[in-house]
């Protein structure tokens, strides 16, 4: 060790929230990095749009290039880290030539990956270069890795977690306050938790750019994201929280991926829905902005990874883990297998799945409405394991909440549909899945 | 990939439930671990001391060697996976020629890490050849990877945790019933979940193996068994655990290491201890013989990894995950840093510590004991936030628990010194510290 081993040369493209963080580590905790990864880590450039903000950290001591795009190509550059954002534009096109110039990739970039996580894993696997996003799945828990090496023994038979930390941060928060949702949204976006426009994470985009690539990795599957059954958060009420609770049940957005056997094959089945937990599994208790992640491995059974989601802190902690991976000399194939090896499935027809659900129906308050919803749970096959209906206030509709016996999903649409244009019913109903055990 | 790769080329030294599980994970998921691992892996030989035993898995295609030392020495062996068990004796053999055969090692012996890890690694850096024990902390849980790798860029401030599945399957199964440890102890022997001898997990021996390999990777410290201070769940009573309830606690045993500054520079503190875990503490969620490790980091905050600690599935799980790392050929420092850049750190002082405390004490019931035992803590220091003192029945001590506010640790054995050959006490107080946040 006498010989000063040559540090890895590293290019920020972007300097938002993460990638000042990203300079704070590596600056904070620069020795003990370079113990463990054998050489140091330096940034020798960096970029973004704008040259002048004041990001709290100082740039002096590293060359500024204002093309991020290029920035791959030049010689003082092993790896570039793209935190440029968005999953097309100037973002695609810096990862795209990092790679061609043979350069490592790091990127925290979800919705990139999502939607060009092949074409880049390919380009990668050919230029024999690294390619990591560890940083693009639960922020600062490293599940990516946990997937890919930690349960590379297993086959993986359902992977699914909290993958949405703004979300998590509302449902919590209206738990512990019984206050409704656009109320505590308001909250989140004045404290700074959700963004102006939170439309990605609340309608489950977010959570569903993250399941993807997940089940991807968990599967050997290609990455299908346009598959995700994507649903948000927005149309719960205080009140299915409140019935969740007296059932015991919480209620989580859960982005949850499992394979099926089909006649056609193996078929992938994604979806991001809120759904009901049971006080007494593992996820019940993952509060405010935190993430977990739960893998059900055949051999290692049910593993969970939890963490912090979203931060400059533990995203920056994400995107050094793959930098000292990289610097350590692992190259594997990012999605754990060769992309060309990646198993192409169709998609999961949900109907075919059984489980357990819960459906809220706001219905008017008049005679025969019990009669009318009770009817077509039973002509559409489902049995109704527990009813409530809730008091009343003058003139609104009332509450029907109602929790199925296990049955299928196809079952439960069907009751939906005869349900679907009756006068009694004062919105669509909304229908809830239990998460197994 | 036209050619096929070279197998990784194994051998089983050991062939207990253990041994046996990694011949079904390999045999069972043999075509998924070859696409992740980029070659197959395949067992070319096997060992035991009893070549006639029923495992229950057809060894007729390995080759059998009787003298399980020499595996690493054949021709048809890269790595040989020791699964003999024991500090010293055949397995520290094994392994020492193993490695100096320049083989890779992997082994689950957590024993003969914690007192031979060092030398081991030492030996293995100067022959780079692989040397890992994934399967030593925690079974299936990938945390030795998670703390190596995916925390890498952190300054870790703390790592905690349930290391001992044994244990915790005895506490929570007292919390659940009420029964005393005695009791559930002699359920567990016969179940098959605790050991005929079963002092190596109650008395907290397990656990500080297990910590103390965590505290060397986690903090980048020399190896430190013997200063670790541990002791065991045998004192716990049922009251124990309903007192702790009624406070908001459940009681668990926590394995739990930090570095702390000194005038003489870095030292370590590292305990296994019964903790007082409140209930909104992920920990606290953790039942049965599940296994759960924290690793608090100064980016990622706090990280937590949860699984099976022990069972043949999960610990096959991670002796292949280890494996798969050596066929895609990640041969890195096994403590994360070099050997000689480990840093020796003195036994941190426990009485230099501060925390709250819960102190139980079974006293004679006469006027005047309730009276004696709180100015003993008085003259010590100790300011109490609560104390109870429990119902008599005839002729028995009346249990006195009391929880203390934030103070130094060493103010609480000064109040437990002050009653000690105290006539009014029928056995020396029980002093659990409560887990900080």
């Amino acid at each position: 060790m006498a010989d000063t081993p040559a540090p890895l040369r590293i290019a920020l493209a972007g300097l938002g929230t993460v990638g000042a963080g990203v300079i704070r580590l590596i600056e904070a905790n620069a020795a003990l990095i370079a113990r463990r990864a054998g050489r140091p880590l330096q940034v020798t450039v960096v970029g973004a749009r704008d040259r002048t903000k004041d990001r709290g950290v100082d740039l002096s001591r590293y060359a500024w290039e204002d093309d991020m795009v290029i920035m791959g190509e030049r010689a003082d550059v092993d790896v570039v880290v793209e935190m440029v954002g968005g999953s097309d534009g100037s973002a695609l096109a810096c990862a795209r030539t990092t790679i061609e110039a043979g350069k490592a990739l790091v990127t925290a970039n979800k919705a990139m990956i999502a939607h060009h996580g092949l074409e880049l894993a390919a380009k990668a696997e050919e230029a024999k270069v690294a390619m990591k996003f560890e940083a693009a799945v639960a922020g600062g828990i490293p599940v990516i890795k946990g997937l890919r090496e930690g349960a590379a023994a297993n086959e993986i038979e359902r992977v699914y977690g909290i993958l949405n930390g703004t979300c998590n941060y509302i449902l919590s928060t209206m738990e512990d306050t019984g206050r409704d949702f656009a109320d505590v949204l308001a909250e989140a976006q004045s404290k700074g938790y959700a963004e102006a426009d939170p439309a990605f994470d609340v309608e489950g985009i977010d959570a569903a750019h993250k399941l993807s690539i997940l089940a991807a990795i968990a599967f050997g599957a290609r990455l299908d994201f346009a598959a995700v059954d994507a649903a948000g958060i927005t149309r719960l009420r205080a009140a299915d929280i409140a019935q969740a609770d007296a059932l015991g049940y919480v209620i989580r957005l859960i982005g949850m991926a499992e394979t099926m056997e089909s006649p056609a094959g193996k078929v992938l089945f994604q979806r991001v829905q809120p759904h009901l937990v049971a006080f007494d599994h593992p996820l019940a208790h993952v509060d405010g902005a935190t993430n977990a992640v739960v893998a059900e491995g055949n051999f290692s059974g049910r593993l969970l990874f939890q963490g912090a989601g979203a931060g400059d802190g533990p995203t920056a902690s994400a995107v050094v883990a793959d930098l000292i991976d990289i610097a350590r000399g692992e190259i594997g194939a990012p999605f754990s297998v060769p992309v060309g090896e990646l198993e192409a499935m169709s998609a999961a027809d949900a109907g075919s799945r059984t489980g357990r659900a819960y459906v809220r129906l706001m219905a008017a308050d008049r005679p025969g409405v019990l009669a009318e919803i009770t009817a077509a749970f039973r002509d559409a096959g489902v049995s109704i394991e527990s009813l409530i209906q809730k008091g009343r206030s003058d003139d609104q509709p009332v509450m029907v909440a109602l929790v199925t016996h296990e049955g299928p999903e196809s079952a439960v649409a069907e009751a939906v549909r005869l349900l679907s244009g009756s006068d009694s019913l004062a919105e669509p109903p909304l229908v809830l899945h239990i998460l197994a055990d």
